[in-house]
């Protein structure tokens, strides 16, 4: 029997993204998304039949506008799903959950939640059994997430004393450019450590991390700098050996002219994802360098729409304990999303 | 028996979307595409299947470095095909045509070319007939395109005197945008008129259009505002009526939160179409505006990578002389690239 | 006897210019500025010794923090002074207007306010004895003054019979560009014409304009393109002269490789004016094109911090009546604010 | 007797900010400057008086169709100076000292030259006694001086173990950014170290640092995040009077809404200086932190255009041995430059 799975925020960047990847699982069904009003995001979700239901206190006026028929309300949803992924913005999941207890509705949370609402933090590689059978899980941020799979891998594999990263963040996801958004500036995180360093020991609780961010003009993925102290001497070798065996992470090459994000927004068109979506976390193979003897650098990019993604999939078979391990959900959602090791 | 097409200039922005929608077709057959040299664009093309020739000075060393084995030459190609959309960088196409007229072989150029290397330009739905059965024709560029759906659609049905339109233009396309570009700034196109202009009477014959256009500090789409005069008093239900008649024109609303250049780029990602597409021109419906008693003004979005693309297929199609109608032509370009009346 | 000049809002985009203005004039004295808070813009006009009031509803604690003492309240500057100029974000001055009004002192008003406060609206050239002795008045935006000068130019001396000017707006002013801002986009005004037509007509009553508008990806200058059609035929010469014999007008030339928004910004710097403020609008030579016989094109940029200075401190002169012509005032204005007529 | 100094490459970015920088001292005096060709930036500059000398192979007919007279050649120019300043682009310099060799002219080099063009490379603050006399010396890069002040006055005052430094640079300068630039992107450099790292250590030969760097899609500033292992523990308190101790150097706060890169650029054209210049480098406040015992973190921007300018002053009077130690040097350039220790 599938797993019933209900997205709440349907139609925001993850949300939306969450329900296609949903549909796309042969152990899950997409019963239907909860939004709070209805525009062309909505129509568009409604015409590719995904039944939409109402958030509490919405819009109702915008539903009507458009004649749109709702599908019942969040309770009417919560009552025929096993798990609901809310994808709503920064702290709408916290007053959610007390729906959701109500319910005795299982609940995946994003990032922009607070570790504290479920205890358990996620990312899918590093401590899938933690969230198993759990009521509540949180996938970490996508920087959180990006950190954790490239760092995690090397930390995991050959060991890491200290991590500094420096994030240069894109300032607003391309569909609300026109809303929000900087110009021709950056804007640092003054506060250090940014709070990516300490969300990163919510899933690897021994890591020695140090973040720093800064926010520029663009819209479209951000970058991460990473210089690790590593335990022990290592060679380059072993370092592109670790993260090949990662899932979800890829190595790239400025050799083959991927030189900068935009070439990597342009490989998830050309590869014909949905969205030109991009799973994986590309690593630029000239970047990792052993400096001295234990020094490591590598500079990678964040798809900050799309990396989360799989992590949400994984998340649900975690908590629904359908999967007792990570490997085998970690196979199954990237043959279903077909996330790939190498992109040509 | 199929049409064998190869597209020369196989991976560029345009070129690589004419091949994939020849490949939709099903009178169309690819055989192969040229390219000069070999990098990461390249290889998603090959990892697809795609065959890949060598240009005339192709960069084999790239091709060795990735170990492919090229195909052939464009030589090779060109004695295999029955036509070729010549996609390659301003200026190469007057070369190559040599060579096309050397081995026989019809070629759709792009707009990047004068009208004088063909004497004949295209868009399908004004002006199908004029390339009929010739050796060669010009798809004009993707502004020149939008004016001629937009614009010639009322100066079709109801009848334009006069049109100004001001061009708002995207600086660089997205995959190259690391290396070409420009900062926070606006560059105007000093010679008024701008080339658009003439360009659009080289496929309207009979139309007064005067273009003025400047390059903004963003990589996705084109913004027209046009100010029409029309040839008698006009409702603005007739102008709406003449754009919903004319393909590939699409009609979308603020009201919808439609609201920008990145709105309906975002629409073209969630439609799912390949690279997020839009082969529309999206015209914003609160923008027309019928002012005193003959003025129209209207805004719409050129999507600058894709709108050509189904005028590429038809030009196949008018050259060779399968359809002799451009409506037949459309409509079966149209059902196979999924391009919309409506988007939701 | 010196005019007493407060400014409020006082260190704003517009007020710390108009305050520094008011400074560098023989006729003039500024008694001291409005503020709302105290941040780094409020010490550095500290720091100069001119002298902060507390605005309505000041945050108190912002003073208190920095340690600054303020000068008094508005009502306390209000009883010292002849006139303010308001500079306040728009819908404040409209409040404001009514304390004005009980200490009987006049006020000049920005672009953000409606027309219908003052019922007179102001561009020194143009329509300065509409404001003499006149209790209130309101200066036009940045577009509309910019407007008014170079098609009122040409209208005053040749004769406009329509002008359609499409407008490419930069997104937000540089020193807030970190908090506001779009990103990779350009954002439609759908309604059309957009509000600066109308408004361009408070000041130029009998000139038939339409307007268009659109946001950009920049945080400087606006660019503007213009078609007239003129009343009758004329020579590019005598659009020339007309814009030679205008003041706060300049020619500028591609030629000399001044070739985009940029251009005219590190011009303003390079000039050694303070902030690098360009109070003229420079009209490309080049673009200036009689296409047909009666039809003229032309484009400008459009200084959005600076070019309304020189027209607030005409306007203080009007309302006291101290100089009963245009001409006048603009030369005084002109001379201490070092207006050019010609770059270089 | 002042020093008689010439810039070569006198209308770019640098040379024209050193040629007024030089106008400014009372014992230099500006002979002339050098230019390849004449467009507005040089029109200005003959404006002010400043003399034009012709660069070998300068654009004749770009003096001519100006109806500019030049000085005379580069030659005639190094017939009449002690020293020259080459602000040439990359590699021009070093073409150039042949020729300065020739007419026994010393010469002051700028960042884009190779240190083994000189064999010395500059920071007054740090190595000044090293360039004393000699021929040659070099200012190092806009980047490299930030650094060499940031991080060599805590280096000197408490000692770094080692420093990890990410860049996040500007992609062009403002008055070049419509004809060089990137959108929407961040384009990594993928060897690591950057050149910024052994950069420094031609001025601080004992500092461990790795650098790396990225290019974002802005024209101001560069944004510097810095983590600094230092030798042995050490508190805030300290580094912030380290950090007060040094010239060049300000602290700036997001308390004081000093938030991003356009806040320090807005501040510049407050404070009334020339092009809106800030010669300073401004580390945040906030930013200054200590993580477990000895690591510190602090970001700060750097002013691309103009933060050399004060060391090439220095680096003159080195070169011409007028002054033999660092401090008088610094203090009295600026005392003339207005540099600041406060912003307000």
């Amino acid at each position: 029997m599938k797993i019933k799975v209900g997205v709440v925020g349907g139609y925001g960047t993850i949300g939306k993204r969450v329900a296609d990847a949903v549909t796309l699982q042969d152990d899950m069904e997409l019963v239907g998304i909860v939004g709070p009003g209805f525009d062309w995001r909505a129509a568009l979700m409604a015409k590719r039949g995904v039944k939409i239901y109402l958030a509490p206190n919405a819009r109702i006026e915008e539903f009507k506008r458009h004649n749109y028929e709702p599908a019942g309300t969040l309770e009417d949803l919560l009552r025929k799903v096993d798990v609901v992924v809310d994808a709503t913005p920064e702290g709408v999941g916290e007053k959610n959950k007390e729906i959701y207890d109500r319910f005795g509705v299982k609940a995946v949370f994003e990032g922009g939640e607070d570790h504290k609402l479920t205890n358990v933090s996620f990312v899918a590689a590093r401590n899938y059994k933690e969230s198993l059978n759990k009521k509540y899980t949180r996938v970490v941020s996508c920087n959180t997430t990006a950190i954790s799979r490239v760092v995690g891998a090397i930390h995991e594999r050959i060991g890491v004393k200290k991590a500094i990263i420096s994030i240069f963040r894109r300032a607003a996801d391309p569909w609300e450019s026109h809303k929000k958004g900087i110009i021709n500036t950056v804007v640092p995180e003054l506060e250090i450590p940014s709070h990516h360093g300490p969300d990163a020991q919510t899933v690897i609780k021994d890591l020695d991390i140090i973040t720093m961010a800064a926010k520029g003009s663009h819209n479209l993925y951000h970058l991460h700098m990473g210089f690790l102290e590593l335990k022990e001497k290592a060679t380059k070798e072993q370092v592109i050996k670790a993260l090949e065996e990662e899932p979800r992470v890829v190595l790239v090459s400025g050799k083959d002219r991927i030189e900068a994000l935009n070439s990597i927004f342009e490989i998830g068109r050309d590869l014909g994802r949905p969205r030109g979506d991009v799973y994986e976390i590309p690593v630029w193979l000239e970047s990792i360098s052993i400096i001295h003897n234990n020094d490591l650098t590598l500079i990678w990019a964040t798809p900050e729409e799309s990396d989360v993604i799989p992590e949400n999939i994984d998340a649900i078979r975690a908590l629904m304990g359908v999967e007792t391990g990570a490997s085998k959900s970690i196979e199954k959602t990237d043959k279903a999303l077909k996330v790939l090791k190498r992109f040509y």
